[in-house]
C-alpha cells in the first residue's frame, strides 16, 4: 500500500467524466470559455463573495504567481521555515518575483507564530534600502506538518500582517482537507480571517492537475493574467483545467474527498499510535500523519511493501488520499501489531 | 463553424481513453511512473536515437524552458520576426531566460532566411561585453504562416546556427502537421538535419494540453529538469501528462490527426481559392489558411456564424483541425461561392 | 588624435578639483550626505522644478534602472533600432526589469517618429494576455546618429505617448550637448515637452563616471532607490558621485563643456565634408559625427594615427569632446585635404 | 568622532594623486587601458599566481556579480547568517543571479562552521529536483562581526565546499584588514586555502570607490565581463577604477592603511573594555568593535558627539578607519572613563 504522498493517486472518476464530458464541440480558448466562467461563479458562491479566478495546473505555479503578484523583486515574503514554497520549489517564487526573499521562520507545528512574525517585522529595515522590503505573508493550510490553523489563528497572523500592510497567501494545497476537519466556511478561513489570495488545491485531492488562484481582493490581480501567460501557464484548451475544477465543486465532493482523507488519516494515525514505542510528532488534523516508529517496525513495513517517506530519523510520513481504502488502512495497522508484538517476545 | 484555431477544439478519443485509463492505481509522481518511461522509449524509436524528453502542459513553457536551457541571459536567440516566441508569447522566453533577447528577422512565408542568418550573425559582435551574445536560434515547424520547412531548409539553417556554434531549437507545435505533409520521418525533419531540441506539440493536434521537449544533445539537458520545476511545469501526477503523450503515439494516432487537418485544409483553402476575388497570401502547407476574401465575403461568412481571424486587412485565417467535419469545410465553400455569386450579380 | 569616442579623455579639471576637495572629513555614507543633497537642489534649480535626483556611476546603470522603474517585466519598451539602450547594453534594460521587451522602431536620423510609434502601439495588443503590454517610451537626446530631438519634437512623441498613458523616458547622455546646440533650456527640452525621466550625463562630457537620474514625477520613483541599492549602484562614499555632479553644475561648466565639443565638431566636420568624396550621413547637431570617407583617406589617416570607429562601409564616426584641441582638429583637416589631393592626382 | 563605519571616509590622497594622474591625454575605453592591465599584473604578483581582474566600483557589486559567476538561478548559496551579501544587498545576490536563494547558516563569531556547513550539504538534496541545487559557499573576512578566518578555518571551509564540488567566494570588503591582522600573505588566505574568487575591497579602506574581483580559476571567470556589461558595472572611463586601485597597491598602501585602521580598533577597544560594566561581544581582529556598553555610557557619548550604530540592545558597533586619529581614540576613551566614573560615584 502506498501511503507515499496524495500525489501517487489518480483522478476520480466524476472528475474523471467531467474532463470528458467537457471535451465535446469547439470552445473559445485561453479561458474564454463558459466552463471557466462558471467555476469562477462557483468559487464565488462558495466563499460567499466576489472574487477573481485563475485556473492553474500546479500547486507551485499557483503560489509562485499569486506570491509574484504580491511582492516585487526587491520584497521579502515570510512564510514558515518548512513551508514548502520555501524548501520543496526549487526556488520557484525567487524565479517568479524576480528574486524576492523568502524569510523562513520558525514556528511549532509547522505554524507561523504571531509574535514571532511580529518580531521579525519590527526590525525588518521598511523603508531601508540596505534591505529587502516586507512584501508579503504566506501561510499553508493545512500545514507541512499535517496541523490546521484555526479562523483565530489566521487572524491572529493577518492582524500582524495587516499592521504592516501586508497582503496574506494561503497555499492551500490541502485547504479541503483543513475545512473538512474544521468545519467552518471556506470564508471564515480565508477572507473573513484576513486571507487576500488562496492557491485553493484539488490535484491532490482527487483532480489530475488543477489548482485555482482565487484574489479576494481584485486589485491585487491586475498583473496575474500576463504572469500567468508569461509563464507558460495559461492553457489554451482552459476548459480541461475548469473541467476538473467544475467536477471537483460539484455536489460538494471536494468535501466529501477531503473527509475521506482525513479520516483514513484518523484510522491509520489512532490504530499505530496505540502501538508501543510509536509516537506522534504532530497531532494529525488533515491527512498527513507524522509519526515515530521503532526501527525495526519501519523496515518490517517497508519489506512488506508499504510505502511511505522517512522523513527525519524515525520519524516517517504517511499520506492517506481520498480513495485510500479502509481495509489497506486496517491491513498496515494490522502489520504494524505484529511486528510490534513480535519486538516485544525478542526483547 | 468554428475555424478560429486548432486549439478551440477538445480532445481526440483516444487520448481521452488513454488519460482515463491511466488513472487507476497509484504511481510514482513527478515522472518518475513507467509510463513517463515509455513515452520515452516510444519518442526515442520514433526519432530513432536516444534523447531526452521531457512533458510538459503547454507550448508556451516547452519553448520557453527549452531556450532557456539554451541561452544565458546575456544571450540572443535568433527567430523570425513573426515567429510565436517572439510575439505571442508575453515574453516568456525573456522570463525563463532571465532576460535574453530575441531577435527578430524576416523571412518569407514566415521562414527564417539562411543569408539573412548569417549576414546577422556575421555582426553580431560575438564576444564584444557590449552586445548580447549569439546563443540560440529557433524556428517553427510548421511555420506561423501556414508553410514547411523542408529537410533541406532546415538544414540549410543549422549549417549556419552550427557555423557560429549555436544550438537549433525547433518549435514544433504543429510538427505532426509537417510530418504529415512532407513525408520525411521526424529524424530527418529533427536532428539529421541539425536540429538539437523540438518542442513537439501534442495539444492543438489532439491532446488536452501536453507537449514533449525532445533532446537530441542530451549534453544540453542539464540544467532542464531543475528549470522545469522551479517554473511550476513539473506535474506531480505526470502520468497525466505521459498519458496523452503516449495515446497521442500509439498507432500512429499523432500523423492520422495531422493528415485529417491538413485534408481538410487543403480542401478548404481549394475551395475558397477558386473564388473571385480570392488570393491565397501563403501556399497551404500544413493546416493553416491564410486567404485575402473580398470584404463582403468576410462579412457574409461572419454573419452566418463562421469563425476566424482577421489578421491584416482582408487576409483572414482559418484553422482546420484533427476533428474538423468535410460537411463543414464544404458548407463554407458552399457559402463563400454563394456570397461570390451574390457579389457578382451586384456589380 | 584620438576622435574614437568622448569617453576615452579623462575628467575636466574642475571635476576633479570639486572630487578632492569633496574627499575631507567624515560625511555621512549612501546619500545621506549634504553634497548629494546639493546637487538635488542644483538640479531642482536647473529644471525649474522639483525633482526626485538619483546619482549613479554609469550610463547603463542610469538608464537601465530608469526603465526598470517604469516598465514591469512584461512590459514593452518602445526605443529607436539604434538606441544604446537596445544594441550597446548586453540587455541591461532587460535584466533590471526582468524581461521586459525593448522594440526597436526605424526612424530617420536616429529619431524616433511619431507616427511609427503610434501605429506601433496602435496593434500593440494592450490588454491582451499574449502580449507584452506597453509600458515606456525611451528617446536619446542627442541621439545615437548625433542629431538632436527639438522641443516639439519631443513633445511629439511625448503626446503620442500620453496618449496610450505610457510614461517618457530620455536617455541623456549627451544631454549637455543638445542643450548647448539648441538653445532651449533644460526645462523645455524634458518635461515642458513630456518627458518623466532623465538620465542625466556628465560622464562623457568631464566627468569621471557619473550620471543623475532625474525623475520630473516624484511617483515613478517610489521603487528607484531599492533598485539601485538592489543592482549595487548604491555607493557608499556617494560624496564622490555627487562631487561630480556639483563640479559639472557649478558655473555652468556643464554646458561650456559641451558647447567647446560641438563647436570642435562642427570645425571638424565642415572642414572634411568641404572635401571631394566626403558626404556627411547625418546633419551634426552634438559633438558626433557621421561621415563617409574615400576609402583611401580612410586608410591615410588611420595610418597617420587618427583613432575613429569605422562604422559601416565608408562611414566613420569621429566623436570630438570636451578638451579636444582645435589645433588637432585642424591638423586632421589639413591630413585629410593632403589625402584628398594625393588621390586626385593619382586619378 | 565618526566611528560609523570606516565609508563614511574620504579617499587616501595617495588614491587622490593617482586617480588625478591618471585623468590626462586619451586613453582606451572600457577597460582596454594600459591601467587596467597594470592593476592586473600588480594583483597577479601580489597573490602569486596567473588571475583574472574585474574591476567594479562597489561591494555589492563585486558580490553580486562574483555569485552570478558561481550559481544558477536554481542555485544554492551558502553563506553566514549575519553576512553581508544575505542582509544588507537589498537582495543583489538574488537580482544578478536571477533567483538563487542564500542559505544563512549559523556560526559563532560570525564564521562559518565546517561542522554545520557539511550538516546542510548533507541533506541538501544535491540532484532532487524540488529544491535549490548547491551552487557556491561564501564567506567574509574579516568577518561581519569583526574577526578574521585564519588559513586553517578558511581551509577547513574549502574542504567541505570541495567536497560536495562548491567554489568558494570570499567577500574581502575588509579583506586587507585581515591580511594586517594575520600577517599571512593574501596567497595563504585565499587560493592556497581553496578559495576560487575573491572580492578584493578597496572602499572601505581609503578609495573612493574600487572593488576588484579576483579569480583563482579562470574558467569560473567566462561569463564574468557580460554579467558586468550587463549590470551597468562596466566603466566607460575605467582608467578611473584601475587608478584607485593601483594607488592603492602601490607601495604597500593598502596594508599601511589597514594596519593603522586595525591598531586604532585594537588602541580603542582595548581602552573600553578595561572600564567596568564594558564586555567585547566578540574579539577585535579587524577595525571592527562589536562591544556592550553601560547604557548612561552610550547615552553620555552620542550626546557628545560620537557617532556609533546601536547593533543590539546595548551592544554597539564601532569602526576605526584608514585615517582614524589616535587623539581621537584617545578622546573617546577619556570621555568613557569620566562616564564610567561618573556613573559609579551615583550608584
Amino acid at each position: 500500500m502506498n501511503f507515499t504522498s496524495d500525489n501517487v493517486t489518480g483522478a476520480a472518476p466524476e472528475i474523471l467524466k467531467a474532463l470528458t464530458d467537457a471535451s465535446s464541440g469547439p470552445t473559445p480558448s485561453y479561458g474564454e470559455d463558459p466552463l471557466t466562467a462558471r467555476v469562477t461563479e462557483r468559487i464565488a458562491a462558495l466563499f460567499e463573495r466576489e472574487v477573481v479566478v485563475f485556473p492553474v495546473a500546479t500547486g507551485s505555479a499557483a503560489n509562485a504567481l499569486a506570491l509574484a503578484a504580491l511582492a516585487p523583486p526587491y520584497g521579502a515574503i515570510y512564510c514558515h521555515e518548512m513551508s514548502h514554497v520555501n524548501t520543496d520549489e526549487c526556488g520557484a517564487p525567487e524565479m517568479f518575483t524576480a528574486g524576492a526573499k523568502l524569510v523562513g521562520l520558525p514556528g511549532a507545528g509547522g505554524k507561523l507564530d504571531p509574535a514571532t512574525l511580529r518580531a521579525t517585522l519590527d526590525k525588518s529595515g521598511a523603508g531601508n534600502v540596505h534591505h529587502v522590503q516586507p512584501a508579503a505573508v504566506t501561510l499553508t493550510q493545512a500545514t507541512e506538518s499535517g496541523t490546521v490553523y484555526t479562523p483565530a489563528e489566521v487572524a491572529a497572523l493577518a492582524e500582524v500582517a495587516k499592521a504592516f500592510r501586508l497582503p496574506v497567501h494561503m497555499d492551500g494545497a490541502r485547504f479541503a482537507n483543513a475545512v473538512a476537519r474544521l468545519g467552518y466556511s471556506p470564508a471564515d478561513l480565508t477572507w473573513r480571517a484576513g486571507v487576500d489570495v488562496l492557491s485553493f488545491g484539488a490535484t491532490k485531492n482527487g483532480a489530475l492537475a488543477a489548482e485555482a488562484v482565487v484574489f479576494f481582493r481584485p486589485e491585487l490581480a491586475e498583473s496575474f493574467a500576463f504572469r500567468r501567460k508569461r509563464a507558460g501557464h495559461l492553457f489554451s484548451k482552459m476548459r480541461f483545467l475548469s473541467a476538473q475544477l467544475d467536477g471537483y465543486l460539484t455536489d460538494g465532493l471536494w468535501l466529501r474527498l477531503a473527509r475521506h482523507a482525513n479520516a483514513m488519516a484518523d484510522r491509520l494515525s489512532a490504530g499505530l499510535a496505540a502501538l508501543p514505542g510509536v509516537t506522534l510528532r504532530d497531532p494529525v488534523e488533515a491527512n498527513e500523519i507524522f509519526i515515530s516508529l521503532p526501527e525495526p517496525m519501519i523496515l518490517g513495513l517497508e519489506h512488506r511493501g508499504y510505502g511511505f517517506y522517512r522523513w527525519d530519523g524515525q520519524t516517517v510520513r504517511l499520506v492517506t488520499a481520498w480513495n485510500t481504502a479502509a481495509e489497506d488502512v486496517d491491513r498496515m495497522i494490522a502489520d504494524a501489531t505484529a511486528l510490534a508484538n513480535a519486538c516485544a517476545q525478542d526483547s
